[in-house]
């Protein structure tokens, strides 16, 4: 089973299924998306829609009716096609222990999402996520999936790893390798076994080929799509490891075992 | 006819005549390599060669005589498959005007390099450029070829296409197309016939599906090896590109018109 292990939702719902169907995606891990990037056709369609994210993040747009029209959206988009996704829910950042619980219960749970994120952390924050750490442990230790190329830096990925080892029943996907700190960031998670690998967005091949090599059973294939194309990522890591029996854990049974899917 | 437009010297060079194979890459433009990641098996002999960049740069090993070195290591690849590379020299950063003409005139143009690159300048020191520039320009207007992922920020490269526009005969090349920036950058170089963009080292493929769509004849594919192998960069494009005539273009033609090849 390939398992595209973190992609957002894209209009139509139809493009989805036929991204899916060219890389031979058979399962994706769905999150939500409040703006809609794939939809642009030129550069100022493309920058009229990253202006509708800045006027969320700076309040113009009311960011929690945003973040539960695009849980809403990713739901509906399910639902129509439940064989084919499993959704991971957002939450908004920085809420106490009792509102995290509450957000899961009421966003998450409620939606049978599977695990939370895409969490967006900024520089110097990562301290926040604590209480989620702790929220996802009343439930069953819910997978977070956290982006960590820009803006965080190293100091901040070593916060978020000491997070992951002060809670080491919760599964920490580490969206994106660490970005520019994929190197330091393999050397880190070696002694950390709830940490898991997000192989999307890398802007040079080593980083995935080292932390395959490094990693077999914590590494998972993800498209990112609609900012990667699912069978270009797929492509990506079928010219890199020739094995096939890890070929097929990176594809989908690593992420498969974690989520018992 | 495909050309690899930006790679660096690779270890043993037999891989890299069997990279391009692979890729079916006809001829490549090769730059120099000071280190050579491409050796490494473990995540600890890749740290052990990247830290023989950083003794470089911190002046424990002589930059000058390093840069002479890898001067001649590529002069010695190109001259045993000279049918397959064009060369582009380095120069040291922050050369006088005249110190630019002498470096040109015993490094570049005594080798037959074509270019010079890759230029990698640190933040808020795109000025010492400018001399580079005139230099260039007393050598028939050898195209630059400059590194604009970090460490450069958006003002630094609006910096770059500000000494573009002064040297308007001076072809530039932006190395993997702003980075982060990317989007600002296609841009900002609507007006600029000179800039010409490298696709390598991008971390979403909607910055080369919109650059080809918006610069179909300034884009050039390339992998920048050993960070990329050719086959997996070629791929990326070959999964965007549906017009037939404009692949050809971006795989080739695009920078064989710039070259004269």
């Amino acid at each position: 089973m390939v398992i595209d292990s973190h992609a957002h939702v894209i209009f139509p719902p139809e493009r989805q299924i036929q991204l899916m169907a060219e890389a031979e995606v058979d399962c994706t891990i769905l999150f939500t998306s409040t703006i809609h990037p794939e939809t642009a056709t030129s550069l100022e369609s493309f920058e009229a829609e990253l202006n509708k994210l800045y006027d969320i993040l700076n309040g113009v747009t009311n960011p929690l009716n945003e973040r539960i029209r695009a849980i809403k959206e990713l739901t509906t988009v399910i639902e129509r096609n439940p064989e084919k996704y499993i959704g991971f829910g957002s939450i908004p950042f920085g809420l106490s222990y009792k509102e995290n619980l509450e957000w899961i219960d009421k966003y998450i749970v409620a939606n049978s999402f599977r695990g939370i994120g895409e969490l967006t952390p900024g520089s110097g924050k990562i301290a926040e996520i604590e209480p989620l750490f702790r929220a996802s442990q009343e439930f069953g230790n819910l997978p977070l999936w956290v982006h960590t190329f820009m803006p965080l830096n190293y100091e901040d990925i070593k916060e978020l790893l000491l997070l992951a080892k002060m809670h080491s029943t919760v599964p920490l996907i580490l969206g994106h390798l660490g970005g520019v700190n994929w190197l330091n960031t393999l050397k880190a998670v070696k002694e950390f076994p709830n940490v898991y690998l997000d192989m999307s967005a890398t802007f040079t091949t080593m980083a995935p080929s080292f932390a395959i090599t490094e990693y077999p059973e914590r590494t998972f294939f993800s498209s990112d799509a609609p900012y990667c194309s699912p069978l270009t990522a797929r492509t990506i890591i079928e010219q890199l490891v020739k094995d096939r029996h890890v070929m097929e854990q990176v594809l989908g049974g690593n992420i498969s075992r974690l989520l018992k899917i």
